[in-house]
C-alpha cells in the first residue's frame, strides 16, 4: 500500500510538475500528441483527403480521444485533490477535450469541437520552461486591464458610429446596391471601419461614396485610440508605477519609484531603513 | 397642491436622478425600451421579416414612439425648469427620438430617422453607475481635445495628398479603368491611403500600380501621426502633467508634480503649506 | 513718385502680409478663388457634365488663369524684391498654377496639372490666422526630421521583404494565378503586405496562402515599427527635450529641463542667475 | 614578391574597406552592378519582354555571374583570412548570389534565386557612408530584441484566435460558400485579423458575418497590442535607460541616467569622480 502511495506521489510530480527530467518530457510528449490531433482534424476537414482516408483518419482520431482519456484518468487518481483538479481550468480543459470525440461518435458535426484540444496547448508555455514569456503574458494583461474601462468607452462609440452610419448607407444605397437591410448596412460600417475592406459590398452612389469616405478616415484616425491607451498604460506598467500612496503629511500622493521620503516634506513615507 | 408638488418632485428624483433604486430601475426599463424599438427598426429593415410582420412591426413602433412621447412629457412636467431641459442636449436627444416615429405615418423613409434613438443610449453611463467610465471617456476627450490642432494639420495634409494623387491617377489610368473623374480617383485614393482597399477600382497600368504601391506605403506609414499624436497626448494627460505655472523668481516654468518649491532655485512656488 | 512708391508699398502689405483687416480679406478671397477653381477642375472630368458644359467651364478657368496671372504680375510689381519672390517656394508654386491653364490652349490633358493649385490652399494656415496651427505642424515636422533615419532604415527594409516575397510568390504561383512577373508580384506584396488588400490578384495555392499569411502577420506586426519611431520622437520632443550640452566640469550630459546646475557635481552649468 | 604581397594588401583595402576613395569607388560600382542585376531578373520575368529578349538577358545574366565570380575569387584571393571570410555572413551571401546563376543553366527556375542579390544590397549602408544609418537600425533591432517575449506572446495568442475562429467559420459556412476546409478558415481568418481583407472568400450567412465582425473588431482593436510594446520598449530605450546597478548600501536599484549618488541614502553608487 505504502509503495502504491509512493508511486502515485512519484506519478504526481511526472504529470503535474515540470521540476523533474521526466516532467518535462511528459508534457513534451503529451503537447505533440495534442499537435498531431489538431493536424488530423485538419486534414479531415479537406475534403480529397476526406473521401479517400476517412476511415484511417477516424480511427487516428479515436486513438487520440482513447489516449486523453487515459491522461485524464491517471491525472484525476494521482491528483490528491481529484475534484478540485477537476474543476480548475485546466482541469475543464482536459475534460472538453475528450468529450467532442465521443460525441462525434454520434453527430458528425461534433469532431469539429475538438478544436478546442487548442487550447491545451498552453501548457506550450510550463513545458518549454517559459516563464518569463508567462511572466510576459501577465504583463501584456495587466496592461489590458488597465485600459479595460476605456477601451469599453471606445468600443460603445464604435458601435454607436457603426450603427449609425450601417442605417445611413441602407437609406442612400438602398438594396438594389447589396445594403439589403440595416444590420448587412452595419456589417460593410464594420468592415469599413475596421479598414479589412473586402470589396463585397461597396457604395456606388456619389452620395454614398462620400458617406463611407468619411467612415475610413474616421476608421483611420481613431485606430490611434485603442492604440494610445494600450501604449500609455503599457509604458506606465513598465515604468514601475509610481507610488500611488498618500504623505501622511502633506498629502502628496505620487512619488518616485521606492522613495523612502517625501519629495515636498520630506518626511519619511514608510518605515524607515535600519 | 402641496402633495401635488411632492409628487412632482418625487417624479423628479425617479426619473432624472441614479440615486434612489427607483430612478435605476426607471432609468434601466427605459434603455431595455431604447434597445427594443432599435432592433425593431433594425428588423422592419430586413425584406423577409419587413413582407410578413410589417403591420406588427409598425404598430409596435406606434407602442415605442407613444412611450417615448409620455416619457417625454413626463419629463418637461416634473423639470423644475421645462425650457432649460427641452434645450439641453439630452432634451433634444429625447425629442428627437420622437418626431421620426410621428414623421412614419407620412414619409416611409422618415422611420429611419428613429436610429437616432441609439444616442438616448448614452444614458447607460448613467444608470450602470458607470461614473468611472464616465471619466475615462472625459480622459479620451481631453487628449482629442489636446491633439485638435495636430489632428487637424494631419487631415489637412491627408485632403492635399488624397486630392494630388486622384487626379494623377484619373490623369495616368483613365476612365477605361474605372477612374472615370477626378472625385472618383479621390475616392479611390481615400480607399488605398486608408488601407480599406475594397478592390472595386484598380490600377491596371503599370505606371498606375508604381504610383498605387506610392499611395499604399504613404498611408502604411503615416497611421504613425495620429497614433503618435494621440499617444503622446494621452500619456502626458495620464502622467498628470507638469505644472505649467512660472516661478515667480527665476522663471523655470515646468515643475515637477504637485511640487511646492522651485526646483532651480528654491522659492515658494505657490502658498505654503500650513 | 512718391505716393506711388506708398501705394507699391501698401499693395505690398495687403498682398503678402495678414496683419491689416485688407490683408486678411484679400488672402481670404484668394483662398475661396483657388477652391473655385479646383472644383471646377474636378467637374470638368465628370464625363457627363463635360458633355454639357464644356465650354463654359473651360471659360470659367480661363478667367481663373486670368486673374491668377494678374496676381502673379501684382505680387512680382509690389514685391520689393522680385526675384526673391519668384525663385521662394511660394512664387513658384505661384507660377506653376498659371502655366498649365495657358498649356492647356494646346494640350488638353495639361489642365488636370491645374490640381497643383492645391499647393496654393497652403495659405490658408496664414489667412486664418492659424499660427498656433503652424507651429503644431512644424512641431510634427520635428518629430518626422528626427526619426528620418529611422523610418528610411524601416522602408528599405520593406523594400527588401516586399522584393523577396514578390519573387518568392511569382515563382510558386506563376502567371496563371495571375502573378504574371516579378514587379507584378511585388505589387502584389505591396497591396498584403501594407494590409490593403484590394483583392485583384490572390493566391491560389495552398503553398502561396501560406506565404501570404506570413506576409500579412509580417505586414500587421511591423506597422508597430513607424508607429513606435513617430511616438517616441514625438513624445521626446513633447517633454521639451533633455539639455545636450555637457557640464564643463564632470561632462555629465544630459540634464534636467531649463536646469542651472549640473545634477551630479553641483558645478554652473551655464551663465549664473542675476 | 613583396610587391605581390603588397598589391594584395591594396586590394583588400579597396574591397572590404571605404576609407579610401577606391574603396568607395569599388562599392558603388559593386551596388550599381547588384542593382542592375536584379532588374535584368525583374525584366525576364515580363513575358512579352521573355518571349523577345530571353537570349540577350541570359547573355548579360551569365555576364553578371562572371562578374561576382571574379568578385568572390577576388575577396577570397585578397582576405588576409579567406575561410573566415567564406563563412562570416557576407562571405555566404556573395556565394548565394553565384551559385543560383550556374545552377539556372540546368534548373530554369533556379534564377529567380538570384533575388538573394537584393541581400548584398545591404552594403548600402556601408558605401554611401550611412553609418548613422546602421547605428538607427542597431536601435531597432535592440527595441525589438528587448520586446521580443512579448511579441511572442502576441504572436502565439493571434495563432491560438485564428484557428478558433477559422475552424469556427469552417462550421458555420461551410464549403459551399468558399470555406472548403479548416486551414482554409484559417487563412481567411488570417485575411480578416490582419485587416488585409481581400474578400476572394467572404462570409455570406448571418452568423458568419457576425463572427467576422467579431473577428474584425479584434484584429482591429488588438494591433494596438505590438504597437504598444514596441513603443514603449523604443520609448524605454531612447529614454537612455535607467541604470540598473543595486545601490552598495541600501539597495534602491533603479537610479538616474549617469548619477553619481543613491537619490535616496545619498552614498556613492560607483567610483568617486577623482
Amino acid at each position: 500500500m505504502d509503495s502504491s502511495k509512493h508511486w502515485r506521489e512519484q506519478l504526481y510530480v511526472m504529470i503535474f510538475q515540470t521540476d523533474t527530467k521526466a516532467g518535462r518530457r511528459f508534457d513534451g510528449i503529451l503537447l505533440l500528441i495534442i499537435l498531431a490531433s489538431l493536424v488530423v482534424v485538419m486534414l479531415d476537414s479537406i475534403n480529397t483527403i476526406h473521401q479517400n482516408y476517412a476511415d484511417v483518419l477516424a480511427y487516428i482520431e479515436w486513438g487520440f480521444t482513447v489516449i486523453f482519456l487515459g491522461e485524464y484518468i491517471l491525472r484525476l487518481y494521482c491528483s490528491p485533490k481529484p475534484l478540485r483538479y477537476a474543476f480548475s481550468f485546466y482541469g475543464l480543459v482536459d475534460l472538453l477535450a475528450i468529450v467532442p470525440g465521443i460525441l462525434a461518435l454520434y453527430y458528425a458535426d461534433a469532431q469539429y469541437l475538438l478544436i478546442i484540444r487548442i487550447i491545451r496547448m498552453l501548457r506550450i508555455f510550463r513545458v518549454l520552461k517559459l516563464g518569463p514569456y508567462l511572466k510576459q503574458a501577465h504583463y501584456l494583461l495587466d496592461a489590458l486591464r488597465g485600459s479595460k474601462q476605456k477601451i469599453l468607452v471606445f468600443l460603445l462609440s464604435v458601435c454607436t458610429l457603426v450603427t449609425v452610419f450601417g442605417t445611413l448607407m441602407y437609406v442612400v444605397e438602398g438594396p438594389q446596391h447589396g445594403f439589403t437591410s440595416i444590420p448587412k448596412g452595419i456589417y460593410w460600417a464594420i468592415v469599413t471601419l475596421t479598414t479589412v475592406g473586402y470589396g463585397d459590398i461597396v457604395p456606388k452612389t456619389v452620395l454614398g461614396q462620400v458617406i463611407s469616405s468619411m467612415v475610413m478616415i474616421t476608421g483611420y484616425s481613431i485606430i490611434a485610440v485603442p492604440t494610445g491607451i494600450f501604449t500609455a498604460e503599457l509604458a506606465t506598467a513598465m515604468r514601475g508605477g509610481q507610488l500611488q500612496h498618500d504623505c501622511p503629511v502633506c498629502k502628496k500622493n505620487s512619488h518616485e519609484h521606492e522613495a523612502s521620503f517625501c519629495s515636498r516634506c520630506g518626511n519619511a513615507l514608510f518605515k524607515k531603513m535600519e
